[in-house]
């Protein structure tokens, strides 16, 4: 098998390759980063793809002369990305970059005939009406790499999906959970950086402490199993063990479970339908486990969760305006220049002020998410947001 | 579709006709009960077999003489048994009688090209051997019953079942959960018939309370899943909310959970691989739930549990007599004339005494049945039972 991966340099890239350095049917082709050309030449040297792309232009120059003798192209800025995306020779695309910049090279992959291990949720939060026909009329794969939609999929193999009743996305709770609004005034980033059970980047660990990144998977699965985002209940699970559940109409109950380990789910996405055993890491041990707990959601406090059910109500596209709010809030906040709990705040207050656009094309969808930005920014500058 | 169901008087059978009153898409055509005339005849007038069998001679004629004006067949015997488990309409068998019984007629009805809805343990764990390859060879399905089993399956649902590593099958522990052996001395049948979460007939709630039932499972789970007993872990889960598991050799681990409701996975037997909505009947309520816990099955206290694995390793006619000196030792410990806690050792000691054979005819495994009961009688009336 070959795949491309972009965004490698990353979480979910990096824990993509150490499956590739592990099992030898899978080849590399093409590998796309941001600007730590460090990691990505280090990359290039152990996996040989035939193309990279390094997205910043000057970044793209450097990488060039440091890798001059090895015979792969570099390429750079979208279009770059694109090439990445349509290498000839994948037949998988992992798409594990952060924020909105995913949607166009997932689009021209799986026109290209590609399939997706989707590991970047702002393609079908934001665009799942343009994506999911497409994967349909291409008739491509389109595997989940999320560990809760992937413990959907595995929950759903071999079923009527007719036949569910709903699904129930399993939510750790973060690092915040138990406290109220009051508790979080004064929250630092590195506070909020430490995740009880995952470690990944930085961007999904805030969105874990305020929740938005379960309001952003509750979008992303209405998309992906068809469902309304009212038939997903999220149940906080402080443990991390169940992934994620489908309950069908005969009340049974289908859960996936495993240790918190991302490189599972990438490994299930790589190679489904088949599942390649377990090399290296842990296995589920129930009776040192002792005990699994679930909670409600606190609603009041991570009521960014609560604006997540709003703007997938709503669709068009509210979903995108949810998305790049909070996408510019917490890069804000990580910058120390926000309060915690302005990131809720500032989503509310760019929902409220928004147009709605039904069906918006990806013109209108990118238009939306700069207007959003700007907004943001506006407000921000104003001192006018009130976060309470 | 329309069903036969053997042991219609019983836990299993009553529920089965529950499901079939409230789904017209089912119908009744032959129902056999061992001596409760009383409640076949209610049954008879709502169901309408064609055919009924009551097992003993002197209560069918009496049957015969109250139900005259039905258009009704009353047979008796095995001979009656046997009609009633190849009735000519019937798409289904529902084996829900307990005991030994129950291989014969299951036998009948698969060579009868029947899909059989499995709630009798002992037809595999005896005669497993001659069960399985009869199954293949008339093409016919063998859905289980049991909530564990049909748990088990459902975990396998649309996955290959050469990427199993292991089954994890789950007990609620019984009544005496946390109990050692001299805590349970002077266990009189009432308190061994107190289950904390199942509904049930006498005989598997007295095999709940010495985790026998468990243990027959185990053999059961073997059979029905092509697995060694070694390949399934016994975990105790108090709650019966998770009713069994299967971990994949990726780690991933699928499970089933569902309220402990037998007409749940009843239903899903019948209606297989259609999922039938709940009509009356809770739901699972994660929230309310709050916890699930696992422990170590106490292996010394209920040791009956690992002399299954030790029959289930030997396998040939030693299931056999495991299953024969539990089902003896319990009908003497329901009449008040055995200490509970004889319940195992008489399982251990006609094990011990046994000269396995392998591969046993049906009827090498009837003989092996009677000189176990034999066996058994002999040491309880001798006096000589050490039960430490």
């Amino acid at each position: 098998m070959k795949i491309a991966i972009l965004g490698s340099t990353g979480s979910i890239g990096t824990q993509t390759l150490e499956i590739v350095r592990e099992k030898k049917e899978v080849q590399v082709t093409a590998l796309a980063a941001g600007s730590n050309i460090q990691m990505l030449e280090q990359q290039i040297r152990e996996f040989r793809p035939k193309i990279v792309c390094v997205y910043q232009k000057e970044k793209a120059e450097q990488l060039r002369n440091h890798i001059k003798e090895l015979p792969v192209k570099v390429v750079t800025g979208m279009e770059g990305l694109l090439e990445c995306a349509t290498e000839a020779e994948a037949d998988t695309v992992v798409t594990a970059m952060v924020g909105m910049i995913g949607i166009q090279p997932t689009i021209e992959a799986i026109r290209a005939g590609k399939n997706i291990a989707l590991a970047n949720k702002e393609t079908l939060v934001t665009a799942g009406h343009l994506i999911m026909p497409l994967i349909k009329e291409k008739k491509v794969a389109l595997l989940p790499v999320d560990s809760e939609h992937s413990a959907i999929f595995q929950a759903l193999n071999g079923e009527d999906r007719k036949q569910v009743h709903k699904i129930i996305l399993t939510a750790s709770g973060g690092p915040f959970r138990g406290k109220t609004r009051s508790d979080l005034q004064h929250i630092e980033p590195k506070d909020a950086l430490k995740h009880p059970n995952w470690a990944m980047g930085q961007k999904i660990t805030i969105d874990s402490a305020t929740m938005v990144n379960k309001g952003l998977e509750v979008m992303e699965a209405a998309w992906l199993f068809d469902v309304t985002v009212d038939q997903i209940q999220v149940v906080v699970h402080p443990q991390s063990i169940i992934h994620s559940m489908v309950e069908y109409i005969d009340g049974s109950v289908i859960a996936q479970m495993g240790v918190p380990d991302m490189k599972l789910p990438i490994q299930y996405a790589l190679f489904y339908p088949n599942r390649m055993p377990l090399e290296q890491g842990e296995r589920i041990n129930f009776t040192q486990l002792k005990q699994l707990t679930f909670e409600h959601p606190d609603l009041d406090t991570f009521y960014g969760l609560a604006l997540a059910y709003e703007a997938g109500r709503m669709g068009g596209s509210m979903p995108t305006v949810y998305n790049a709010a909070n996408e510019w809030a917490v890069a804000e906040f990580l910058k120390g220049r926000l309060e915690f709990m302005a990131i809720p705040a500032l989503i509310r207050e760019a929902m409220r002020q928004h147009q709605r656009i039904s069906n918006p094309s990806l013109n209108e969808i990118l238009n939306t998410e700069q207007q959003t930005y700007d907004f943001i920014r506006g407000l921000i500058e104003s001192g006018k947001l009130n976060i309470s």
